[in-house]
């Protein structure tokens, strides 16, 4: 039986781009059955035409990318090269061609999604992105599709593998924080500049995305709250460890009490018996708590080309239908329009911990300070060092502007020498 | 804006059809804004119309389910009585009436899949059936659509919630067999006659269900291998605890060299620091490897009211949203048409306890008999009781027909009192 062909254009072809090319060779068959139509990869659009790609004929290399987007004959775009513009302006391009199109560009999406999906609307044509978030693991179509029945609460992300790196080192190791991202520079895991990673840029980009989506409403890059993992000690970590806990960096999406949108990246302690305690090294899950549905997780790998490949071609499969069979895929939906709530309302619990003078009623004038500002204390942990001790608080839940209240009353004060840190503990009931 | 509505038959209204009739009804206002239309239960199919059916209007209840289903008012039809028959005529009989289905009945869809999915082609309707495995976890979604560009290679899975607990609580508490089946069903996690969940009817299903989707080929229940739980004893458990691994029921469902589909239910052992290890008490997961994504895992809840009729809401979104929209989501395919491997064929490591003479040369002897039959032994583990001895030996891996072979020349020999279990290692590399 002989079948249409669909042509494909791929704006950039780095790693994940070569990873495309790769897949949509090797699987061509499997593709051609899977989609009722044949793949072809027609052009690839890239900056330097001298540099060899794996996988792609040179033939089809072009650096004149507006005029890939506007081509006649291409019926679908992948775009792989990343960052916010030429990316944008292309693929807005494309849409007005009528090209259904297939991006992993997490940074275009946290700060312009929004310009995206109402030209994909406009131009009645598909826009996907399974692999902006989380890479190979399937999680933007469950959560999108498969949980449409259901009311998303709370999702808990690890979704940076360069920091899930370093903080597996630091737990596993007893590593410092500067050691264990030179193991992860090292091994490829961290790039020259590691700032987007482990400042926590890359991790809200994705949590913008998922909150998005989870809650049915407009977020960007700049609704989330954003802290990174570089003042994490060996010393925090150990203290995490002493209480059975692991410091995670974690992307979080919740409703608040009034139906806002909590949205924030920070380091966590989380309790070493969460299912997202055990994932280690550069993996990521996603933990997502829905109203029917209980907890679920998505484990799998979040970053590398061919993984990331997986999912761009998933996707790149169900545009390619829509163009043989009809139909479009669910669109982004913002009608619930809640409000994005500030880090000082949001509501968790917290692990200070303080150095203080050893000396009979400091214990009492602490825990004084925290009632002061009405948050209440679950533990207390005392160590003496000499003629100092350190105190390890850990509160149960509240408002973080209260917690701030608190820190700013205890570094007022003689007998508390240092607040050496203060990190959330998240993962448990509210 | 004034929207139109979609008409919902329900065939069924036990568990898992009360939740479906409870979300309809407390998230009406999202689930029409997710649509674009709103959703309304309009019919409800019961064999006793006396019972009292929370959040149904007993107005919509009728025992006469050939009317409902042939009902022209109806739209959309969901399948949760569960059995092989009347559902498969019920479901059928709508497909053919141009209703669309949403079924959570994997007994059906693995004894008679194909006509189902058939006749969905046939008449241009959706089938959808996510909540028939693993309960609220995204799985099947994920599986035939995200995973669309990649080639799956093995699939392993907890998909039964009773036989988890029964094991966990094996495993954590050193309970026998008995006691946990008592523990569970006492616990409501097994039902008065557990044998579907204990002996893996109830896995096998799931088994058919996942590798026919993750294989593009035919699989029913009559393909799948079938070992229980029941033979596990308390010695096993803390044989597989010394050298840190946990005793699981797995489904799984595997490519073989030679292109051909391996799909088998039982008990297995798995190393403590596998993802799937981790999954306690009444929890599913499923662990899948492919090509390109590496490992990915899906974890939540299998079983449940609440939670398996969240699946349920997923799919009658989607399927409510290709009326208003139009288009069809994914259909099976079976291209691939690959064929059944026997369990002779399967290839994995095992773990057999031996009791023996404890006299010298009897571990010459053992070691010879798995030499003779090809086995390679990777390790052994002896321990002295009196005049006689336990032998462990776990096997690197082998063909299930040498393993077979290997146990029968060791039950004929003099110095081999006993083979105590023989019980199969998953989860390493090959």
């Amino acid at each position: 039986m002989s079948i249409r062909t669909l042509k494909v254009g791929m704006l950039g072809c780095g790693n994940v781009g070569s990873g495309v090319a790769q897949l949509l060779s090797e699987h061509a068959d499997d593709l051609a059955a899977r989609v009722g139509a044949r793949l072809e990869l027609a052009a690839v659009g890239v900056r330097d035409l001298a540099r060899a790609r794996a996988h792609v004929d040179p033939a089809i290399l072009t650096d004149d990318l507006e005029s890939l987007v506007n081509r006649e004959d291409l019926d679908l775009i992948i775009e792989v090269m990343g960052g916010v513009e030429p990316a944008r302006s292309l693929l807005l391009a494309a849409m007005a061609n009528g090209k259904s199109v297939v991006t992993a560009n997490k940074t275009l999406l946290a700060e312009d999604g929004i310009a995206l999906y109402d030209a994909a609307e406009k131009f009645g044509v598909d826009l996907y992105y399974e692999a902006s978030v989380a890479g190979a693991i399937p999680l933007l179509r469950p959560v999108r599709e498969s949980m449409a029945g259901d009311q998303i609460e709370r999702i808990l992300g690890i979704v940076n593998g360069t920091t899930n790196y370093i903080l597996t080192r630091m737990d596993e190791a007893g590593t410092s924080f500067a050691d264990a991202l030179k193991e992860a520079t090292d091994l490829g895991y961290a790039e020259a500049d590691p700032t987007a990673d482990i400042e926590g840029f890359d991790a809200a980009a994705k949590a913008a995305i998922l909150a998005g989506l989870a809650f049915h409403s407009r977020v960007t890059a700049l609704d989330v709250y954003r802290e990174g993992i570089s003042h994490i000690t060996a010393d925090d970590v150990a203290s995490a460890k002493a209480m059975d806990h692991v410091v995670k960096l974690l992307a979080i999406a919740e409703l608040t009490a009034d139906d806002r949108v909590s949205v924030r990246v920070h380091p966590a302690l989380l309790p070493r018996n969460h299912p997202l305690a055990a994932v280690r090294e550069a993996y990521n899950a996603v933990f997502v708590e829905a109203r029917a549905a209980g907890e679920l997780m998505f484990y799998g790998r979040g970053a590398g080309g061919i993984p990331t490949a997986s999912a761009v071609l998933g996707d790149l499969v169900a545009v390619a239908r829509h163009r043989v069979f009809g139909g479009l895929g669910s669109r982004e939906s913002d009608y619930a329009a809640r409000q994005i709530a500030t880090i000082g309302e949001a509501t968790t619990r917290y692990h200070i911990r303080l150095d203080v003078a050893d000396l009979p009623g400091v214990l009492a004038a602490v825990a004084q300070a925290f009632a002061h500002n009405g948050v209440s204390i679950q533990t207390v942990r005392q160590e003496g060092h000499g003629n100092e001790a350190e105190l390890v608080v850990v509160t149960h839940s509240a408002i973080e502007s209260a917690l701030a209240a608190t820190v700013s009353q205890l570094r007022s004060m003689d007998i508390v020498r240092n607040v050496a840190s203060v990190i959330r503990v998240e993962g448990g009931n509210r």
